[in-house]
C-alpha cells in the first residue's frame, strides 16, 4: 500500500502516459501521477466518491487531519462509523512501501490509525509490500529487506495495541497473502489492471493489484465481515476501486472496503513541487532537532514577503505557507490557537521566521516521542511477533477465502 | 508444471489463438494446443533443441522410456549425465496440476524418476501447481484441494525416497514459492509471457510462469548449483525455456535448466485423438481390473484388419496399434520379447486381441502394486512430512534466491 496523504510515493516513480489521464490543459491524477493544480472536488466527481458531511466529521474520533477535511472525502464511511459507535469490529487498513527510510508524511497516517485505534478500539492492519518495491524499484531484495526491517521500527514505534493490530509483510507472509491473491486474481483481468495502474514493466507488477486487494480484504478474512476504511491520498483511490470491484465479484464473505480520502501533505518546498522526485528535501524520522532546523529553515516555503517592511506591513499568507501547514496538518490541534497563529501572520504580527520556529519546536518534540519509542525497542523479531498473524488466524483468512490448507495446517 | 508425455493437460484448455504457432497447413504445438500430425524432428528445429545421441541413451539409466526414445531429445543432457556419473548433486523436476485424478499416463514419468533416483540418487522435485490450476480451470480452491491431496497419494504411492525427494504444493509452500518468485518475475516481461503462453484471462495466470521457473530452479535453490533436468513433453518445451531465460539473466547461483523432451502418449483412441478433450477415455489409477480391461476393449484403437481372415492373411500394424503402443513405452521392458510380439502381430499370429490381453494384464499388474503401495498409505499430513522442505531448507533457497527473510526465519 502507497502511504496515505504523502504525495512521494504517489510520484517518485515514472510517470505513466497510458494511465488514465484527463485533457493534458488539466491536471492529472493516477496512482502514479500527481501534476498540475489538484481540484480535489473535481476528483471526487471523476472517481465517484462524496464529500464526508459536516455530521461524518464530527462522528469521527476529533484529530486534526479529520476536523480540518485533510481527510476530506470518503467511499462507504457511515457504515464504518455506525460499527465504531456501536463496538462493533471495525478496520483500517494503512500500508507502507519500503523503498527507503521513512519520512514524518509517512507516519501521519499511522498516528491517525492510533488514535482511532485508542478511541474506539479499530483493529489496524498494516501492510508492507516489501514484493511491490522489489519490483518497482531498481532495488535488490536486500535492500528493500534492509528498508523493511527499519521501517517496522517506526510502524512499531507509533504504539499500536498489540491486540487489535497486525503487521503484515507480503514475503514474509506470502504462507497466506499469496493464496489468497491468486483467488482474487481469478477475478482481475489484465484489461482492469491496465485502465488502472498502466502497462507494466513485469508480470510481478501485473500481479501485485491482487496482492494489494488481499491486504484491503484481511481483516474481514481474518475475524469476520466488517466495515473497513482505507485512509489513502486521493490518488490511491483508483486501488481501492479494484480491490472494491473484486469484493463485490466474490463469494467471499466481505463487504467492500471503504476509503477514507486524502488531500496530498505538501512538500517541503511548496505546493508546486508537489510532483517532485523522491530526492525533494524532507524530514526523516531520524532527524535530530538540528537536522530539522536546518531543513526547515533552508527548504521550507513560506507565504511571507519580500522584506521584513513589507511583511510587517501586507502580511503573509498561510494557505501557502509550509511551516503553518504543517502546523494546521498535524501538529497544532487546537483551532483556536491555529486561527490565533494564522490571523497574527496575515496581520505581519509573526514573521516567517517565527512560523518555522513554532513548526520546528513541534516536530522536534513530536519526533522526540517517537525516537524514544523507537529506541526502547527491543530485537526486531521479539517485538514484531505480538504483531504478526498468528497461526489460527492464518488457517481462518484462508478458509474464509475458500482457499483451504492441501496439507491440513499452515505451516 | 503440466505433466510431461501425456498430451492431455497439453490439450483440455482452450486453444489459444494467439499462442505462437506455424502455417495453418503444418503442425501446431505450443503448451496449450497439440493439433495435426507432430513432425518430432522439426519442432527440434523450431525449438532449438537436439536429438539425443546414441551415447547419450546409453549414458541414462535403462528405461524403456529412454531406450526406446520416448524421450527423444533434450537441452543440456550431457551436464546431468556427467554430474549422475560421478555421483555429484543432479535433480529432476516433473510436477503436476492437480486439477483432476491421475491417469495412467500422468504417473509414468515419475516412475521414469523414481528409476533414475534409484540408479544414481538423482533428487526429485515433484510441484504440485494448484494455484495454476485453480486459475486456468474453471473449478473452486476446494475442489482443486479435493484433487491435490488425492494427486499426492498417487505421487506418494510410487515409492520415492523421501530423503532425496521434495513434492511442493504452491498455495502450501507459499511462504517459499511466492517470495523467490516475485524475485524472477522481475526478469519476465508481458510480452515474453504473452509470446510463449498467449493472452491470458487473468494477472494470475500471467504471473504463473514466475511461479513455474520458480519449480525448475528450486532444487539448486535449496541445495546449490547442480544439473537439473525436466522430463517433459516436447510441447512444454516454452516453459523451460522462459526459466533458462530467467536463470540466464539472474545473478543467482544456479545452472539453466536442462530438458529431456518426450513424444506424446498416444490417446487410447489413437494417434489422430490426440487433440481429444480431457473427456477421452482413459485409464486411471483407481481403476480396477475389470475396468481396465472393459476400458481398452471397448477404447484402444488397433492395427488389426477389418476381419479375422485378412488379418490372419496379412497381418496386423502395431505402430498404430495402441495396446502395443502402451507395451513399447512402458509395459514391456525387454526389447527382444517386444519385437517378438511386434512380428508376430505382423505375422498375423497373434491378434488385436491378444495384445489387447497382454497390455490388460500388464497394466492391471501395474496398478495392483501402484494401488497397494497407495492403500498402505497412512494419515497424508504424515505421509507428506518427510517430503516437504524443511525449515532450513527453505531459508537456504530464500536466502541463495537473495530473498533473505526479512524477519528472520521463515514461518
Amino acid at each position: 500500500m502507497p502511504n496515505p496523504t504523502d504525495a512521494t510515493d504517489s510520484t517518485d516513480t515514472e510517470t505513466n502516459p497510458e494511465a488514465s489521464t484527463t485533457d493534458a490543459d488539466e491536471f492529472t491524477v493516477t496512482p502514479y501521477a500527481v501534476s498540475g493544480e489538484v481540484d480535489y472536488e473535481k476528483l471526487l466527481e471523476r472517481f465517484g466518491a462524496t464529500s464526508l458531511t459536516d455530521d461524518q466529521l464530527d462522528r469521527f474520533p476529533d484529530h486534526p487531519m479529520i476536523r480540518r477535511r485533510t481527510f476530506y472525502a470518503g467511499r462507504d464511511v457511515n457504515e464504518y462509523l455506525e460499527a465504531a459507535e456501536s463496538d462493533d469490529p471495525h478496520a483500517i487498513v494503512t500500508g507502507r512501501g519500503p523503498s527507503g527510510p521513512m519520512h514524518l508524511g509517512h507516519v501521519l497516517s499511522l498516528y491517525l490509525a492510533r488514535r482511532f485505534q485508542r478511541e474506539t478500539g479499530t483493529t489496524v492492519y498494516v501492510p508492507l509490500s516489501d514484493d511491490e518495491k522489489y519490483l518497482a524499484k531498481d532495488q535488490s531484495f536486500a535492500s528493500i529487506g534492509g528498508h523493511t526491517r527499519d521501517n517496522l521500527r517506526d510502524v512499531l514505534a507509533v504504539g499500536f495495541d498489540p491486540e487489535n493490530t497486525r503487521i503484515v509483510i507480503d514475503t514474509a507472509d506470502a504462507d497466506v497473502i499469496y493464496p489468497i491473491a491468486v483467488r482474487l486474481a481469478n477475478y482481475l483481468t489484465p484489461a482492469t489492471v491496465e485502465a488502472v495502474y498502466g502497462q507494466q514493466d513485469t508480470v510481478g507488477l501485473q500481479f501485485y493489484p491482487a496482492v494489494q486487494a488481499t491486504h484491503l480484504l484481511l481483516p474481514q478474512l481474518v475475524a469476520g465481515r466488517q466495515p473497513t476504511l482505507v485512509p489513502i491520498a486521493v490518488d490511491q483511490d483508483p486501488h481501492v476501486r479494484v480491490c472494491r470491484d473484486v469484493a463485490a465479484k466474490e463469494s467471499l464473505p466481505v463487504e467492500k472496503p471503504g476509503a477514507l480520502l486524502g488531500r496530498f501533505l505538501p512538500s517541503l518546498e511548496g505546493p508546486g513541487k508537489m510532483s517532485s522526485s523522491g530526492d525533494a528535501p524532507s524530514i526523516e524520522l531520524t532527524d535530530d532537532p538540528e537536522t530539522v532546523a536546518a531543513t526547515v529553515n533552508e527548504h521550507a516555503y513560506t507565504g511571507g514577503r519580500a522584506t521584513l517592511e513589507e511583511h510587517r506591513e501586507k502580511g503573509g499568507d498561510p494557505s501557502v505557507d509550509i511551516p503553518f501547514q504543517y502546523l494546521r496538518f498535524f501538529f497544532e490541534e487546537d483551532d483556536a490557537a491555529l486561527e490565533r497563529i494564522a490571523q497574527r501572520y496575515r496581520a505581519g504580527e509573526l514573521l516567517s521566521g517565527d512560523l518555522k520556529e513554532l513548526a520546528i519546536d513541534r516536530i522536534t518534540d513530536f519526533l522526540a516521542a517517537h525516537q524514544r519509542r523507537r529506541d526502547a525497542l527491543g530485537e526486531l523479531e521479539d517485538e514484531l511477533e505480538p504483531f504478526r498473524l498468528a497461526n489460527a488466524e492464518r488457517c481462518r483468512a484462508l478458509e474464509r477465502a475458500g482457499v483451504p490448507s492441501v496439507s491440513g495446517r499452515v505451516r
